[in-house]
């Protein structure tokens, strides 16, 4: 693992949050934690959505909100094909078992380090959800998850292998992902302890309040040190 | 409006918690403020469930969680036939109507007597869904309303004019309710705002966290002075 640069979290309109790039092998990706906590920090992995990267202005938000209220360390890394990953033909399944691989890489690589503990959780909606669904069957390491935008179509055999409790994110006027999909996907997740947030909206119209609930979502299941949740 | 008893909300255990007993005409409330704070407060009014009151256990632990962690007044009245109420043969639409006006008087004799401001939500699952439904087209001061476990059945006129910011909870498992008639109620409220939070489990098991969900909603669209939303 590569760390190859750094912000200073303590400059002023930092907020405390240490930024810093790191590659695992091929895979290009953002590091961020409180500044100043550098070892055993419980992780939450951002998976972006189709077209973004690593480095999309609503991944970087999501990242500095989460270290800056539930003192958590953030990663997220670019998708095969992805913000500074070169072009390829992969999509799909194909893309998604890819990123499974590299996301897999990328934990040993944080608990190799120390500065992640083994209290992993997973965000990722559309692209970033399938990207999870595939992820969180293999990995056993990542103890919670928040999926969303996505629907029970090709996910049938994973769905009920998802066990984490797990928070999904529904829109209701979702235009690429009827909601009666999503539906069917939620009843369809292993999970003993998930819940499903429905909102009216369109795809990319999830509303600011689903934020600060994942962030205690994750506060509750992940071990932190957090007053929010 | 006439208040029958009051806890002193500084004795050790109380939480900071003052609860009094109240009449307005022949309808018995409970009444729960912050201890020490007694004018112009936000107000949550909570509808009990059926073969509930005003004094369940519940009910009675849900006032003392808003009025501590969100700071507002809360309000809990017996509906026709439960607690105090004699036995009335009053059921269904006729119960809801009657509790509406109950509803209505209690409101207005809480903002006459100065201890609750003009900043209200409303608060009931099951029979107090129901309740809710029919009070919320009717009385425009409330501003914000937590329903649950109740179906589009018999709800198909009101649920339309049901408008204001709104939190619905469906369990996903409900032997009474099937989550589909809950599904076609939040897709009938009026609402522009609107959250679907659906658990598994059956009628009577929502998850505890929903509680400061709630809380956190009421925080977001009350005027209250908390700081957990």
């Amino acid at each position: 693992m590569q760390f190859i640069s750094s912000t200073d979290g303590s400059s002023p309109g930092a907020d405390g949050v240490t930024e810093r790039a790191f590659r695992v092998g091929e895979v290009p990706g953002m590091f961020w934690t409180p500044t100043g906590a550098n070892t055993g920090l419980p992780l939450v992995m951002l998976g972006h959505g189709g077209g973004e990267s690593a480095r999309h202005p609503g991944i970087v938000a999501r990242a500095r909100h989460y270290v800056s209220t539930i003192g958590v360390a953030v990663a997220a890394i670019d998708a095969p094909g992805h913000g500074e990953r070169p072009f390829t033909e992969i999509v799909g399944v194909e893309r998604a078992l890819q990123t499974t691989a590299d996301w897999r890489a990328v934990i040993d690589a944080l608990l190799n380090e120390g500065v992640a503990s083994g209290s992993i959780g997973y965000w990722g909606v559309s692209m970033g959800g399938v990207a999870g669904a595939f992820l969180l069957p293999e990995e056993p390491r990542i103890s919670a998850a928040v999926l969303g935008l996505i629907g029970l179509e090709r996910l049938e055999e994973l769905a009920p292998r998802i066990t984490m409790p797990l928070e999904f994110l529904l829109q209701w006027d979702d235009e690429l992902v009827p909601h009666d999909e999503g539906l069917a996907l939620f009843d369809a997740f292993g999970s003993v302890e998930k819940t499903l947030h429905a909102n009216p909206g369109k795809h990319l119209e999830i509303p600011a309040f689903e934020l600060e609930s994942s962030a205690r979502f994750f506060a509750r299941h992940l071990r932190t040190t957090s007053s929010v949740g």
